[in-house]
């Protein structure tokens, strides 16, 4: 089963990557930018096929390693 | 008007990042998982309020900074 998560930071969190692409996007003539968050996605290919169970397993991943609770939020989207 | 553009390198090319993360979740115990890719997700607020006319200048942000066209691809996604 194939999933997708989406790890964004929080709103409250400085985000000097997506600020850099926001400028760049400016100097660029790209003049309607408000602003420019940047985020990771992860593409998960799992052996699970149960949903509920895959779901879980992604869970326990994000908590453990995909992301960082404190400073980032995550969406998982299964396929 | 918001949109989300995900940027993910295209299937032959090799992800590094991608195979560290299913290193590490093996590592961790996650036995079921069977490929890992990562890709960037970018979210932009945008002055243009007219759905065609905002997908047409992110197609042109993602060509001229967002995306390498080479090796990734691109999907646009407008909320």
């Amino acid at each position: 089963m194939k999933a997708r998560v989406h790890v964004t930071l929080k709103s409250g969190v400085l985000d000097p990557q997506g600020k850099a692409i926001g400028h760049a996007l400016h100097s660029l003539g790209f003049a309607g930018v408000r602003d420019v968050r940047q985020g990771k996605v992860i593409e998960l290919d799992l052996e699970e096929s149960d949903p509920n169970k895959a779901r879980a397993a992604i869970e326990a991943m994000c908590g453990k390693l995909l992301a960082n609770p404190v400073i980032e939020n995550y969406t998982i989207e299964l396929a």
